[in-house]
């Protein structure tokens, strides 16, 4: 690594949360930039960044860590984006790339973009890759390997930077897709945000029943229903500003599910077992297609029985 | 093991799927049974139980797989107890327990109950473990290891016989619980049914877009989508029996779902930043009670990741 050049001088990561101290490790370990800037505004925050020996250099204040960047990430909730873009524009280096990892894309466009110099490369990004933990101690260099990361270039973007970012997102060992904002907001409300919501919606459900106690439903939540407490245990901040800011999608995606859900229940109202039997076949293929795409593991139960997790880590997969 | 007595002379497991499998292999590696009997009709299913050298003789004839025995366990969709008790019911021992481990109670009783004969203990069960994959390859002995298996014993039944099948399942590695069948049916449709329901749901109306495309949802699925298809990949004969045999409580909980989620999305439309930001805060404590009770590994994203899964799986976790 060291005697090849790195393919940034000196990269600025803008918050250091999961996806930050992710890209953080990725960068050193890949040996992908010259110098590693962190910021983040929370004094807590970034003294454990630093403990965690994260970067090469801490800052509190974000136009301090811009300075002389030649890649600018903004790993911050996407509601905060706009705000943080106008604080940091002035002192964004000439040629540089700035882009960001947030779930929705088009508010994070239109946030942004009017606070982008001439002569900076502003192209959104995506990595389709996460866990239910955050903050600077979640993070680690593999969370992007044979994940996704999906860039959404506006009309006219530099397609050199275009090549350099794409190749950064490589190095860090994600597979890299381009899109338009509009289509990225809709995919990602369908794969994700509906998803998430479902996950917050039941929990809360069962945490209000009267009939049921809150031990119940922890003691027997083997049988279904703590696959959706690992979703629902994601960060509440994110969370609502992907609501926030990507709404007429989730809204359709929502209007549909419930649509489609209205009549299942209609199914098992009149004992319709033939309907039933057909929806719950359906879906056996898209799991099937999501193992054999290396989206999923395939040990039974996600692997958690401790017996069938060590033979699979012995057998290296 | 050889000189301790078994726990029961001749275990008859109707049904060798994955429950069924499973306990043929915590059987056979606790030495609970003198004797094992596997039963099962399809003769391809019952050659391939016989290849993997799950029981100590194979029946495809219920009723002389029933004769003799000390124990009987119906492992079948709970749809079709009734029709099996009514074949082997002149044929049950007197003294044997007849159990089963469907996952809902109140059909069970009331479809089998009528044929067991008077000297039989007939003391219905759960155990609340399972994967998403089903047959008699998929069982494995550990499955009920830290896991619960509710018992839902008539009144007036025989105290020793319930001792006797909570030793069982005791041996097998699992907890027992006791509860009315009525209690039992609530709270699986909350910790279970529902889930199932809603995973099958949203597989189905990802499946229907015409926007995205299936091999986006493919793609892109490690960002929550995924976590739902182990579920919607369960077997659908099991999971229409369960809608059709626990209807009023599933009906029951999906309205009050279906009522939560109306609310959510109120406040999506309306961009009540704060009322959501509640709702996903209030949803983590549960998580974390679920991982503290034992019921969910705590490795993030499930331990998908491979280093971190090599990683737990060294430390013994």
């Amino acid at each position: 690594m060291a005697d090849k050049e790195p393919l940034f001088a000196r990269v600025a990561l803008i918050g250091i949360g999961l996806i930050g101290s992710s890209l953080a490790r990725a960068i050193r370990s890949k040996g992908l930039a010259g110098e590693i800037v962190v910021q983040t505004r929370r004094a807590e925050t970034l003294r454990r960044a630093e403990e965690l020996g994260l970067g090469d250099r801490y800052e509190a204040d974000a136009t301090e860590a811009v300075k002389g960047a030649d890649l600018v990430v903004l790993s911050i909730p996407v509601g905060a984006c706009g705000a943080v873009a106008a604080e940091i524009g002035p002192h964004l280096q000439k040629g540089a790339i700035l882009t960001d990892v947030g779930s929705t894309k088009g508010t994070v466009v239109s946030d942004v973009a009017p606070y982008v110099p001439e002569g900076v490369h502003f192209i959104p990004g995506h990595p389709i890759a996460g866990t239910e933990h955050s903050g600077p101690d979640a993070g680690f260099a593999s969370l992007f390997e044979g994940r996704w990361t999906i860039l959404t270039p506006p009309p006219g973007a530099d397609p050199a930077a275009i090549t350099k970012l794409t190749e950064f997102w490589t190095a860090c060992g994600s597979k890299v897709d381009t899109m338009d904002p509009d289509h990225h907001d809709r995919v990602l409300a369908i794969v994700s945000h509906l998803p998430h919501i479902i996950a917050y919606n039941i929990v809360g459900t069962a945490d209000d029943l009267e009939a049921v106690s809150k031990s119940e439903v922890i003691k027997y939540s083997a049988s279904g229903f703590r696959d959706f407490t690992r979703l629902a245990a994601s960060d509440p901040t994110m969370w609502r500003d992907v609501c926030l800011s990507n709404r007429d999608a989730i809204l359709e995606m929502l209007g549909r599910f419930s649509e489609d859900l209205a009549s299942l229940q209609r199914a098992i109202r009149w004992g319709d077992g033939d309907k039933l039997f057909d929806m719950f076949t359906r879906t056996r293929a898209v799991r099937r297609s999501i193992i054999e795409a290396g989206q999923e593991v395939d040990a039974p139960d996600f692997g958690r029985h401790p017996e069938i997790a060590r033979i699979k880590a012995e057998d290296g997969d």
